[in-house]
């Protein structure tokens, strides 16, 4: 089968075995996956990464034992859970000490003809939802997690820095909400996905509104977006931090602790709210996607995803499987 | 009358006119007042101070036009807010844009045989207080506020980093809250008192438990405290910041976002339940008293609160006024 592989900055495309099926697993055959920042950056050598990445996934079940999942189409969490300490039993995997990440690591990622995950991490794909929606669902939860983690009033004013991937979808999941999302990007036309779907937009650069928010999301993954959440949130607000800064900031606390700001950093999420969101029609994804290349073609795939502003990139499987 | 002066750095005592009391205000004479870390920042130029400091204090009410007050002991809270804007409406005037603060910024302190304070701001202290123990109302609402913004079951484990005033306040108002406490510091004495009072202590230096609490409040004041409660802190738990630390911190927000973390900057906080606590005696600050000198020698009692370790200096004002 074709895996993509990633080892010292280089993307590849490679021959390999179809992998073992483990118990309580099921053989996964990829149909569509989307190039996430992340992947972008476990070619930058951040992680130490070498092998096959991807965690963004539509796939059919080809081997399981669970009948409930025979030949459907699913979507899985990414997270492998040992299933047995204490934060697998409060429903928190994504927190358990001893697990791996599909594509991240120790465990090989999606963008390969073949894959394995645990029985219990795949979700069913209502056959409602495209493919190419679908596949936003991993990022899509990653988004909805905001609203497991604080109680955003509906038509309360929040702020999102950043008009990438992550920006976009945060912004949608928050207008479905029913929050006035205000929007604040460097890309106009990214910024007109956000204006479209019913958030209030800005071009940073303008002058930002000082103590304007009870409610910011940092989006942009820089020092600088994380500086602007800092300045735009009010006394007693809430920054949620949903992307990660690869250097330490230089964070003065003395403004946090006299206005009493709580941050609260925020990662994956449960898939069930955006798959919701995604059948129902609440969030626009289509508009989302900038490109789409065949699975042989991923070092094309990924030169165009790590290029500045781009949105989301989706690598198809050709489906011939090669077994 | 006599108050204390600072200015570049050095402490003094000056003869000044009894100030007005503008409407809406009481007229106070300082009874006993207690030096706080703060204090000893507007000394060393943090704040580019310069004016009579004191914020934390017991009085006695001499001119007022609330007969409820008239005559009765008093502390009170520092935040004076302009009672109009949102802020004030919520109740939360300490977070007032306006605000000026007692004996910190544009309001002259309570380091005075007279000063001036809201009637609203005042609070009348039971009779079965004594008088070195109402003057640590201030900082006990401070340490109370914790309680108000996050919701700390009872029983849970919390480690509070740090051994000094405010360290040791928070870990008796979690006690008496209930939990399960953990006190780290660097002075066997201090941690005695905090062992006393029911939790249990530990000498930093041994080697800290990793991911160990759900609760870690910050009370060191530096770097090294933050880089701690970031270590000890379990995923998905809440880091609370109650002390400033007065140059940028170099922060790896990677791991706060990985493991979705909570920081919340705590401050002032509401006095009833300091005065709650005191009446009923569920605090010990009498063992907290380190000296007390006369207002007179103020230079003298700042010296010795800014001694490494110190614990509360108090200044007691002789009573017999100057008018």
């Amino acid at each position: 089968m074709l895996a993509v592989h990633i080892e010292n900055g280089c993307v590849t495309v490679r021959e390999l075995p179809i992998p073992a099926r483990p118990p309580g697993y099921a053989l996964l055959r990829l149909i569509c996956a989307g190039i996430c920042n992340t992947d972008i950056e476990l070619l930058r050598g951040y992680y130490d990464f070498r092998g096959t990445p991807g965690h963004e996934f539509v796939a059919e079940v080809i081997e399981t034992d669970d009948a409930r999942l025979a030949g459907r189409r699913v979507v899985g969490e990414i997270n492998l859970a040992c299933g047995d300490c204490e934060w697998c039993h409060r429903g928190l995997g994504r927190h358990c000490p001893r697990r791996t990440v599909l594509g991240i690591a120790g465990h090989p990622g999606a963008f390969s003809e073949f894959f394995t995950l645990p029985e219990r991490n795949l979700h069913i794909v209502p056959d409602a939802i495209p493919v190419e929606c679908a596949v936003f669902t991993e990022p899509l939860a990653a988004a909805c997690e905001i609203l497991d983690q604080v109680k955003i009033p509906r038509a309360a004013p929040v702020a999102v820095l950043g008009d990438g991937k992550l920006g976009l979808l945060i912004a949608q999941v928050l207008v479905a909400h029913g929050a006035a999302v205000h929007v604040f990007g460097r890309h106009p036309a990214k910024l007109e996905i956000a204006r479209a779907a019913g958030a209030t937009v800005k071009l940073a650069g303008d002058e930002l509104s000082q103590a304007a928010f009870d409610w910011v999301v940092e989006a942009t993954g820089s020092a600088e977006g994380f500086d602007c959440a800092a300045r735009m949130v009010r006394p007693r607000g809430t920054v949620i931090l949903k992307s990660t800064v690869h250097s330490p900031l230089s964070i003065d606390t003395a403004p946090l602790v006299v206005n009493e700001i709580t941050l609260v950093g925020s990662r994956c999420g449960r898939f069930d709210p955006a798959l919701w969101l995604l059948r129902k029609g609440r969030v626009n994804v289509g508009n989302m996607i900038a490109a789409r290349f065949p699975l042989a073609e991923a070092p094309r795939a990924f030169e165009r995803a790590a290029g500045k502003g781009c949105l989301k990139v989706l690598l198809d499987s050709s489906g011939t499987g090669g077994k």
